[in-house]
């Protein structure tokens, strides 16, 4: 089977007035992708009569094109209209689309969602479960079309119910075999030079791509083709040059690997922020069920929040100031005891981007790490490049050295190797 | 002067595949609009042999073609070869631009960095300060295309230094007039029902635009054209619906208002936080500076912690729940104590999906307000729709109240005529 094109397009004025950014594009091609689909490319376009021409070349261009939004019920949502002209057709109203419609949602029966139950006479219609536009699709040519609703919850619901699975049954197509792996703390040029210093070596290169995931602090790298044992040869190498625990396999979070080491020995959890003002709570309780094991964080971003509430004392800070060995690990230590937990971090650093100095330049970040009956531990680190990827690094650096921590490693050897920048 | 119209095009194979999700397109085309330019399209293309019919489709198409992207130094960056072909001449090497960049960054000198100096003839270079990879512009036809590096401080520094002052000063354009307001915890569907209910008594309607930013908890609103009096007459019908504090003029966050009232007034805050996780401290603190009135908020998510840092009697929590009236001003209260706070707030909930029963549903939030010899408050919220929501709203909820509360007003007076959703 020779490998399919798709153009996508996502319908709305918003999205070319910059009020809103595009997340379609990105959801849609990276599932085309693993099915194998080349994405030729992917564009926005205002709710205007220029739909039409370009509706025609992504026709042209590709053999599949996947349109979204423009299928609200109000008139400026002209998806429809631009449709039937496409397929050549008149829009009809479908009884049975308006039926499903008011029996979902009684209250639409005397308005204007009417409207949403036209489709093009060529086309099928596609019940929408999760929302009022229903989608459709039909065939110009060579050429299969979708056209599914905008709201980010719809769309993947119907791309799921509709479109996946037609590419899996129809096209015979399915996710391709592909290495996936979740780099932490890693600068993409630093990545960058270790992949293309491995391409000579490894035929991987050659296919591999990858891409930062800022929100959720981490690369995913995809090493596609060859065999599985070449792909696992290069992630190897990598795992050598960064340090396996920073390049982990998998579609992992740093957050999901603490959880998972915290819910397997059934033991809780507690955190003691500074600079990162509490973020390392705000990951680990964004999926429910994290009560099971996480008891609390106290972000003290005043020293006289430290002293108070973790009982660091005062002197610890006068001495070493509060970006110091000395009061991470009081820090750890005194929301341990405090909170009376099994294991607890702490993060202290300058985040910038004033207040570094030449000894504690911006980017100096110190963690803490204690346990029950452990000895505590304290460990520099100094990352870049501004306020907010300092903070995001300090709180993976944080959850990775937790987790090997828990599990009885010897975290402050083991990051001596690391890599990162 | 006629409109003018503009495509914008990101190139990178990373786009396509779904690895990265655009950022340049949002931003560049929200500047535009601002400019009085209508964006007509904007696409993200591979890094293939595709790219020169797209280039000049869009040359065909618009006044303006913006290219980011692809002028990085390896092989697979093709963006200056395919503009050559497009502008009909040959890549020249400029030595000045070399030369900037090698004394810029001396590293370079022995490096494959080179071919970014070289640009299509026709071209003048654009010199880069934010990094290697020089932009150039030119003009084919009656179009003008700007072509400028895919970094993304790097795309915005550029379009700083060269693109808006050329469309400000070539193309006598400038931002137009503009009402913007900022909405905090109105869902869009309600949003369209009260703006739609004004369209009839007040011309703005037709012009007008919003977008919901989901990263910063707000939508915003643009009222365009017409007279100044008529656009504020429109957003004064907003704040009569949905209650002033929710509806507030220009480009705001709840957590800038809320900095801005502790900054004038010299005030210290700090907050106890539980279903949000410290997320109130992680949005405080992403501002440098915070720390002149931020002393910390301590995420307490399991009840322990309620009672061991802020000391909620835990007669209190057996009594009417950690999600209760008397726990939320208990925690209030219990963190202003013990941070010796001039002022505090609290949030508990539960932000779902489990967890939730009949008296006390998913969704349900109360948040406690205290301040130096002031009596506490607690203010119950049911919000929408899923974790995430829930949380957000409950932050954004909190930062305003405690505004409002520090101001002097009656926070829980002003808040039974809101209209949220």
């Amino acid at each position: 089977v020779s490998e399919k094109s798709a153009v996508i397009i996502s319908v709305g004025t918003e999205l070319t007035e910059g009020i809103i950014r595009d997340s379609h594009g990105a959801f849609l091609s990276s599932e085309l992708t693993r099915r194998n689909v080349s994405v030729r490319r992917i564009e926005q376009l205002p709710d205007d009569e220029n739909l039409l021409s370009q509706f025609s070349r992504a026709v042209a261009d590709a053999d599949l094109l996947i349109i979204t939004g423009g299928l609200g019920p109000t008139t400026d949502d002209i998806t429809r209209e631009v449709c039937a002209s496409l397929f050549g057709t008149a829009l009809e109203l479908r009884e049975d689309v308006w039926e499903m419609m008011i029996k979902r949602y009684p209250a639409l029966s005397g308005r204007a969602n009417r409207r949403q139950a036209m489709i093009p006479g060529a086309c099928e219609a596609l019940d929408n479960p999760f929302g009022t536009a229903p989608g459709f699709t039909g065939v110009l040519g060579t050429t299969r079309v979708f056209a599914l609703p905008g709201p980010p919850k719809e769309l993947t619901g119907m791309s799921n119910l509709y479109l996946f699975p037609f590419l899996e049954k129809e096209l015979k197509l399915s996710a391709r075999e592909v290495t996936e792996a979740s780099l932490f703390l890693i600068g993409e040029s630093r990545l960058e030079d270790a992949c293309r210093a491995l391409a000579d070596s490894n035929p991987v290169y050659a296919s591999m791509s990858w891409g930062t995931r800022v929100q959720e602090y981490r690369i995913s790298l995809y090493l596609r083709g060859s065999s599985e044992e070449v792909r696992l040869s290069f992630l190897q190498a990598l795992q050598k040059r960064f340090g396996a625990e920073l390049v982990q396999p998998g579609d992992v979070t740093a957050d999901s690997l603490l959880s998972a080491a915290l819910l397997e020995t059934g033991a809780s959890f507690a955190a003691a922020e500074s600079c990162t003002g509490g973020l390392l709570g705000v990951l680990l309780t964004a999926v429910p069920g994290s009560s099971a094991y996480f008891l609390g964080s106290c972000a003290s971003y005043a020293d006289s929040f430290k002293e108070k509430f973790l009982h660091v004392p005062r002197e610890i800070i006068n001495r070493y100031g509060a970006v110091s060995e000395e009061c991470a690990r009081a820090m750890a230590e005194g929301v341990l005891a405090a909170g009376e937990a099994d294991w607890a971090c702490s993060i202290t650093g300058i985040a910038g981007p004033s207040g570094g100095t030449d000894e504690k330049p911006v980017g100096t970040v110190w963690i803490g790490l204690a346990g029950k009956g452990m000895k505590s531990l304290g460990i520099r680190f100094l990352f870049g490049y501004n306020r907010d990827s300092i903070r995001r690094r300090s709180v993976v650096a944080a959850m990775v050295l937790t987790e090997k921590y828990l599990r009885g490693l010897d975290a402050l050897d083991m990051c001596r190797f690391w890599q990162y920048s």
